[in-house]
């Protein structure tokens, strides 16, 4: 069975890293059975094995892989009887700009409305080690990120209206279908669904009815996450 | 041979609609012959065949089919022997979501950049259109919008860094092989090239490396298009 590092706030059931999220989407995707291991940021030496000190990183058999994108095409090159996690070569090529665009556009706008309700989350071993992180990062307290949480909302949701269109003409982003580009963006919202109360978008927006559908899939496997938290 | 209706300046040689040169890419991609005809926003008529009043509009044999997605869709569905503009339904459903940023992030950022220039090299006839178009539409001057342009080239290179990151890892948008997500993004560029002296990336930026890439395709159809005006 494969395992997984899995980022771990001060409950084990609270899962909140969206890279993670990629990972065990893609792993349900492909109905592969896995196990997930709670790992905090501090947590450095049980993961010391993989030759770097982030996760997700999975452990299959003898073989380690870390970092999401690496994890899916890794999966998808070992068991290829299984659902494709891209489709296409071009699906693939396209893939990496949505994950560019989801890291360098999405990610930044959301951060600041969620990164003290992360903190509240951390285990209390983390929770140094990640202020320290973000408050040498961008030079001012996290609880100062949070001001004006309403003009920074509404800027996140303006920023979605490429997705929001697209969904309105499809039910996911890969088309009929859901891929590894839906778990790209999803992790996102799996990131503030299991830290935050923030309402990402609004009910009856597209991408509403979107994150509906994807916390549904593999017999609800991100809303029970939520529901745990 | 197909006919493609193809937006035109004051010189029948300068073809500057981005969403004209999405088709005029995609049909050299499925390696079909074809004409275009020169054509001005004022010339309605021309086209009141089609049912409606933009371009691109092809017509193929006893078929009219507008809009550049439509087309794409049209030409894939019709000529399957010939090279593929998606590659997968997958990579089609990911290519929307890239059609709406282009559409949504970098035209509107890139537009005032080049608004005059584009004026200026527009038919007598069409140029009160144009001008009463967009300034009832942004509610100032032509000549306004392009106000402030390092700023604003500046705020769009910042936009294409989803892109960049892409382009740093593959050549193409599509992975590999261009395929009509690269011909979406860069017939904003020729919208640019062939009507405005700016540079919107700087050299050795790899999207610079993949628009020189894109501008060589099909013994350099674009380039040669940029070497009239």
């Amino acid at each position: 069975m494969i395992k997984m590092y899995d980022l771990a706030g001060a409950e084990d059931s609270c899962r909140f890293s969206p890279y993670c999220w990629r990972v065990r989407m893609a792993l349900a995707h492909k109905g592969l059975t896995f196990e997930t291991i709670p790992w905090r940021f501090t947590e450095k030496d049980k993961i010391a094995f993989s030759g770097q000190g982030q996760v997700p990183v999975i452990v299959d058999g003898d073989r380690t892989v870390c970092d999401s994108w690496e994890i899916a095409n890794y999966l998808d090159a070992t068991y290829t009887n299984s659902p494709s996690l891209f489709g296409s070569p071009e699906a693939k090529g396209e893939a990496l700009f949505i994950k560019h665009w989801s890291e360098q556009v999405l990610a930044p706008a959301l951060f600041p409305l969620i990164a003290l309700d992360i903190f509240n989350k951390l285990h209390q071993a983390d929770k140094g080690y990640f202020r320290q992180k973000w408050e040498t990062r961008i030079g001012i307290p996290l609880e100062k990120l949070a001001t004006h949480p309403d003009r920074k909302l509404s800027k996140l949701r303006s920023l979605l209206a490429p997705l929001m269109d697209t969904l309105r003409i499809q039910p996911f982003v890969a088309g009929e279908q859901p891929n590894f580009a839906d778990y790209i963006i999803f992790g996102w919202f799996q990131f503030a669904g299991c830290t935050s109360p923030l309402k990402l978008v609004e009910k009856d927006d597209p991408v509403c009815v979107w994150h509906e559908r994807m916390l549904a899939l593999f017999d609800g496997l991100a809303a029970q996450a939520i529901s745990l938290v």
